[in-house]
Order: C-alpha cells, then sequence, then structure tokens
C-alpha cells in the first residue's frame, strides 16, 4: 500500500488526473502479451513532461518503490507486468514527435509516440524509419527501443537498436543523463544509448530518443510463393541469402497458421499448401526488378507450386495485413497461445523448422510456424490451454528443447520479444554465469534500491 | 616495478618469448598517435591463446596491476597510452580470422586480426565489411571495437558498431562474458557487446568478436569535383543528403591539404583548388548511374569548375590513396600535429568549416581541414610546435572553440576518434554530471580495482 500522504505527493506532481488509485484503474495495467499471471501495482501515473517524469522517479527512489515504465504494454515477455508494492508509470502523456529532421536524416521523439504513427509521419516527409514490430499500430517508440523490438524487416534494415542514434534518460535518482548524438559518428564517452536498448526499463527511463531516418525506398515488389512442402519453402529461404539477394522481408508460415489466418481474415490465402513465403524486396527500380526475378527462379527450383506477385498496393497490403493477423488469429483458437521466439542463424531454417515439428510431434501439441524466416527468427506458436495441468507440463517441456535446439544450432533464446520475466532462468544456458554476474553488478551499481522494474532480464539475485 | 617472482609468473602463463621486460622492448608500447607524453609501461606481455589471456587478465587483477590492451596503437586520443606502473598486453598473437560464413553473412575473429586483411580475406568470398579507419592498413579489429573505429564510409554504412553482433569477452577477473549472437535479432540480456564497443578497454578485455558481413556492392563510381570557393564544396555536401542520396564516401579536403597532400604523393591532385570533394556512389549498375548523374548535377550548380570521373580501378585507388595519405601529408609539414575530431549534423557542414576558417585567423594558426563531410565528421588538423609553448597556448585555446562551435551546432566532440586521455576533461560540457556520473558508477563495478585500463573516457575520478 502507498500511503494517503504519498499518494498526494504524486497528484503534486503529475496533476490529479494522472494519478490512479482505484483498483479497477490499476487491473488495466497488470499485464502484457505474455503468458502470465496478472499482477495490479499499487499506483498507477501518468506524466505529461519531462519535468514530472523525472520527479516521478525520485519519488519512487526515494520511497524505494519499484517502478514498471509502460508504453503500451505489447510486449510478449512479461517486462511490463509490474510489481504489486510498485508504480506503473504511463507514457502515453509524452507522445509528441519533437522533429523530423529531413537535411540530417533523424527524429527526436518522446517516449509515447506510437510506431506506426510516428513511421506515417516520417513517410510523409519521403524518409523511411525502417522497423516494423507486429504490434507497430498500438507499441510506442519508448517501448520499442526498451524491448529492442524487431519486425519484418530485420533481414535487410535491422532492429530498433540499429535506428537509436541517442537517448535522455533519467537514471534511478531522476538525474538526467545524454548520450548518443544527433550525429551519424559519435564516441563521447560510454555508448550508453545502447546499454539502454533492450534493457526493459531497468537501468534507467527514457524521456527522448534521437532516431535515425534513411531514405524511402524508390521501388518494391512484393510475392506469394506457396509450397506443397515445408521443406521446399525453408530451403528457399537459405537459397535466397546465399544468392546473395537481401530482401526487405522474407516471412514463413505454415500450413496451421496459413488456415487460421485465412478463417481470421480471408485474405485469400491458399488454405492447401504446406507452407508459404511472402517475399519482398525493395530499393532502385532496377534492381528490384532483378533481384524479384532471382527470387522467383529460386522458388521455382525448390518447388514452389505457385507464384503470385502483387500488382497494386491494395494486393500488397492485403498480404501483409493478413500476415501481421497471424497471431491475433491463432490466439482466437485456444485460450492460451504461447508465441516462441528461438532464433537460428539463417542457414538453418529448414533444421529449425524441422526441428518444431519434431517437438510438436514429440510432445502431442499443436504448434504453428511462422515468422521473419530471413533473419533465422521464426515464431512457433503452441496452442494449448494453461488450466490443463498436464498439457501444461508438455508445453513448458517443449519450450525447454525448443530453446536446446536453437542454442544447439549457433542461435538464441530471443530474436526480439526480451527476455523479461519469463526467460529469465534459461539465460545461463546461452550465455554463461559471468555473464549474468557482469549485467547484475551494472544493475546494482545504477539502481542500488532496485526500482527500475525489478526482477526484469537478470532476476532478482 | 613488477617484481621478478610476478615476471616469472607472467612467463609461465604466455611463455618466456611473450613477456618484454627490457626499457627498450616497452619504450615501444609507450605512445599511440595522439600528441601526448609517452609513458613506457612495467611490463609487456604477448599471449598467443584465449586461456593466456584470460590468465593474463587474472594476474593483473590479482596484483593490482594496470593493463592496457593494445593492437597497432594507432588511435588517436590516447586510449593506448599505458601506465607507467602497468601491463601491455598486445592482441598481434590473437590474429586469426577464425570463420567467414558466406551463409549467414558473419565472421568471427580474434582481436588481433589487421583490419585490411580482415577486408581482403571477405572481400575474396564475395562480401564486404565496411567500416574502413584511416589506419585500417595497420590497425586491428580489436582496436576498432575498442574505439568504435569509424572511417570513410559511415554515411552509407555506418561505424564499426554497427558491424559487431556479438564479443566474447573477460571480465576484470578473467572471467568469460558472452554478449549478442551469430543472428541478426538477439535480445538475450543486455546489450553488453554494444556497451563494451567504444569503451576502450576499460570494460573488458576481448577475445572473440563476431562482425556482420553484407553482400558487396555490385558496382561502383568514384568522382573528384573541383571548386574555386570552399562554401561551393561544402553546400554541395548538404545539397547532395538533401537530395536523398547517400553516397559510400563523401570527402573533403581544403587547400592546404589539398597541396600537403600532392606534395605527398604526386596523385595528380589540383594544388590551386579552394577544396575538393572525393565523392563515390555504390550499388546497382542503374543506380550508380542515376545517382552519380544527380552528384554531377548538384555539384556544377553549386559551382564546381571541372569533375573527373575515374574511368579505371586504378585511377579511383589513386585517389582515395591520396586522400587516406592526408594525415601522413600534413604530420610531415610540422613538428606537431593535432587532428581532431569535432563532428556536426550534415547539414551544418558548411557552417563548420566557416567555424574553422575563422577560428584559425582568430588565433593566427595553420588550420588544415579534411574529412569525412558526408557525415558531419571533419578533421581539422593544427600544424604545430609543440615545444613553442605561446603557440601551444593558442592551439589549446583553438580546440576549446571548436569543440564549443561543434556542440552549439548540435553536434559532438568526437566523432570517431575517442576521448582517451585527451578529451576528458571536455565530456561534461556534451552530456552532464550526471551521465559522468552514471559511466562511472559502472565502471566502479565491473572494474573494483581499476586495472581496466585506469584514466580513460571518465578520467580518475
Amino acid at each position: 500500500m502507498i500511503s494517503k500522504a504519498l499518494v498526494k505527493e504524486f497528484q503534486e506532481v503529475v496533476g490529479a488526473d494522472g494519478v490512479f488509485v482505484d483498483e479497477a484503474d490499476r487491473a488495466v495495467y497488470s499485464y502484457d502479451a505474455a503468458v502470465l499471471e496478472p499482477v495490479v501495482p499499487a499506483l498507477v501515473v501518468r506524466p505529461t513532461t519531462a519535468e514530472a517524469l523525472a520527479r516521478v522517479v525520485r519519488l519512487c527512489n526515494e520511497n524505494r518503490l519499484p517502478l514498471t515504465v509502460r508504453g503500451a504494454g505489447t510486449n510478449l515477455s512479461g517486462g511490463t507486468i509490474p510489481n504489486p508494492h510498485g508504480v506503473v508509470v504511463l507514457t502515453n502523456g509524452l507522445n509528441r514527435i519533437l522533429e523530423i529532421n529531413t537535411e540530417d536524416l533523424y527524429a527526436v521523439v518522446e517516449p509515447g509516440v506510437v510506431t506506426a504513427k510516428f513511421a506515417a509521419a516520417v513517410e510523409g516527409q519521403g524518409l523511411f524509419y525502417p522497423p516494423d514490430p507486429g504490434s507497430q499500430a498500438v507499441s510506442t517508440l519508448g517501448g520499442n527501443v526498451a524491448e529492442n523490438a524487431g519486425g519484418l524487416r530485420g533481414l535487410k534494415y535491422g532492429v530498433t537498436r540499429d535506428y537509436v542514434m541517442g537517448l535522455e534518460f533519467f537514471d534511478a535518482n531522476g538525474d538526467l543523463v545524454k548520450t548518443g548524438a544527433r550525429t551519424v559518428k559519435c564516441v563521447t564517452g560510454y555508448n550508453l544509448a545502447a546499454l539502454l536498448v533492450g534493457s526493459e526499463g531497468t537501468l534507467g527511463v527514457i524521456h527522448k530518443i534521437i532516431l535515425k531516418l534513411i531514405p524511402a525506398p524508390q521501388h518494391r515488389k512484393s510475392m506469394m510463393a506457396v509450397f506443397d512442402r515445408v521443406s521446399g519453402a525453408s530451403e528457399t529461404v537459405a537459397a535466397v541469402i546465399a544468392g546473395r539477394i537481401v530482401p526487405a522481408t522474407l516471412e514463413f508460415l505454415d500450413n496451421f497458421t496459413i488456415r487460421a489466418v485465412e478463417s481470421y481474415s480471408q485474405a485469400g490465402l491458399p488454405v492447401d499448401a504446406a507452407a508459404l513465403l511472402l517475399i519482398e524486396v525493395d530499393g532502385h527500380p532496377a534492381q528490384v526488378e532483378e533481384e524479384a526475378a532471382k527470387v522467383e527462379a529460386i522458388c521455382r527450383e525448390k518447388g514452389a507450386s505457385s507464384i503470385r506477385v502483387a500488382q497494386t498496393d491494395q494486393e500488397r497490403n492485403k498480404v501483409w495485413e493478413a500476415r501481421r493477423a497471424a497471431l491475433s488469429a491463432l490466439a482466437k483458437l485456444k485460450p492460451t497461445v504461447v508465441l516462441e521466439d528461438a532464433t537460428v542463424p539463417r542457414s538453418r531454417i529448414p533444421d529449425m523448422v524441422a526441428a518444431v515439428e519434431e517437438i510438436a510431434r514429440k510432445y502431442q501439441l499443436t504448434i504453428g510456424t511462422f515468422g521473419h524466416a530471413g533473419d533465422g527468427n521464426l515464431h512457433p506458436t503452441i496452442l494449448t490451454d494453461r488450466r490443463d495441468q498436464e498439457e501444461w507440463h508438455r508445453v513448458e517441456q517443449a519450450i525447454d528443447e525448443i530453446f536446446d535446439r536453437a542454442l544447439a544450432m549457433g542461435g538464441t533464446l530471443s530474436g526480439e520479444h526480451g527476455i523479461g520475466i519469463a526467460k529469465t532462468s534459461f539465460m545461463e544456458r546461452e550465455t554463461s554465469r559471468a555473464t549474468l554476474d557482469y549485467a547484475r553488478r551494472i544493475k546494482r551499481a545504477l539502481d542500488p534500491h532496485n526500482i527500475l522494474n525489478p526482477g526484469k532480464i537478470i532476476g532478482d539475485a
């Protein structure tokens, strides 16, 4: 419980209408998109200025209150699940695009700006902000930075960290830390901006983000390749990369996912296909034509039964919207959906797809697989019901084995969903005891009272 | 002094021929490429295995010996100047390219691999490693990572940090930390690899680097544009970027630098030009032709008196080699050469060039300016004689003012040369007191005995 006097202090900082004390209000912020128990925070506050944000951090630190910053709560590993004694800090009142600089190709934003709105604003100026996490329609840039969000374009364009040029954030004391710059090159001091990216709110509270922008590609071409065998699709992925073609997106959907998506969104997907690849190449028109032709040839060589090239923007958008609906479509089928995120080097996609199929059979589970095959980032999606304890036990075993197989292939536990609280116990398997100790020493030094989103990534040890 | 018993321990770890105790041997490692007093280390060791490297770190930590890792010592801010009571650890015995993976587009290397040799090995496989610091012919990849080295291609291709996918390094205790992955996407734990990049050996000792590779551009075109007015050249830089063209390189040389380079390397540069731009565009052939034509048109519009397009690889290489000789050429003219590194947003290049000219007049100094204009990273080069105390005082004032002007334009103290010991006292001017405190808390937590390259970046406080 937070005392009335303290609530009053928060009200003085952010205004009475920026403090939520009623349980019904607080419960709204008790969960994120991961399959984890919700936790209702003790208080929710909504600052609308940087100064108020700093004072909120200071108040939390002085009163040893755990503080969890929340953008849209779309993250998939429990990173925004708060502490029952803690404060949730909403960023939706800090949602201004402060600058889009078309000469120097950067933008400055507050953390609460919605990703898709920002991307559209940038596009309106003839520029391009590539990171496009699945949740971009509602996710915030602050959340994207905190989680180092990925998306469909990682293969060619990288992920959020590749676009963060600088940050201003408040440390645990509420003091302002400035790192990075508006310039392409900057080596003034430790690269703290890069450390903050993906740190899930455990090392500081971001209040300003400098993002790199690039010129928009002149042209693009989207196609859908239909395969009767899963191996044909996964081998195509490896062959495209080996052919020195780097598509903007190269997405994989297995039959289970295709059927789920089609029944959800009626996009005209071929429901009998064993697997689909959705491929987009972009760049100079001549290059796009050449690459598209090469990709088509590789698809056919690997046994694609048909290839449809989108003829209009509308056709293109329909397919991509269907792909973006994959998680929602799968989520409708069963009470519990576990979206995994193990990632392997791109050439191992055929092995990983086969491994997931084998694991599904072994544990008698329904696993739909889709994802960003081009960058090795598949999302095996386990459909289950958490209330069924016996099945849930098999789900846990299957997840364990998915991790082991990915690591054995030189991969990683999490490509883009983060560690949060869902994967902390697996961290050492990929890294080392010393790696965890190293991270924990950083955390303790920067946040001695452990108020910044405690328990996330590195656990509570 | 390091005791004989301790020297013997180091000899047991790295072999008798891997430990250098004679002063003449040690003096070789007393300086780097910055204008700073040399400091002869107490001992120099040369491990040739990761295990020996870890044991060297452990021995240093146990005996509280400052440890400075040294690649080729080409850095420009004192980052490799050792402590008089400390140990210099050479990496030239850890110089294997462990893997070049053409399917998954990455390489794994040891820190002592020479940058240019690596770039050539990668090119031999049809791939491309873009970071090309001026010292690439001798610099090492470990040094590049520790300094976050830039180079000529920063504008289009980014700098070293954009290519570090993962690291293995030893912490101050000599324990192994693993961070990052062989996959494009990885969010397993804090982004420690990114923190280590540019940390100048103060947070760990790198023993393995995973580097991102990209497909080589199909085609490229180099040109030299000659200007009678400096403003014509600098305005061209801004106009090219504003025209949504991102050249692979966009280099600026003023008249003073042109004459110095020409007298040094006889590359056929126009010695009467007020300024030169060296521009290279690369990519798909059709795109290259279009962009080259656009760049040419912009140059003419901004008053270029002539534009020479390289017709052969030989012609191209001659010009770029001349450009790469700029520092050596300037260094021959006077006993002391101070190569500055202040960087501004690209559109401010005309203002920054004018500011440097004004500062040169004000302090009656000879300042040649050249550098990576395309990414705002100019290198104003002050030719002086440090023994002339009166002039040296003016040099210091000029540097101070260059920093102030760059910061006022939204720029940074250092684009690519690092802070080392040369710029520690300026750090707070760009960032904040809390930023320095934040960095120092990290350093203290990770290296409580302050043995890892002490005094660099964050000073001794």
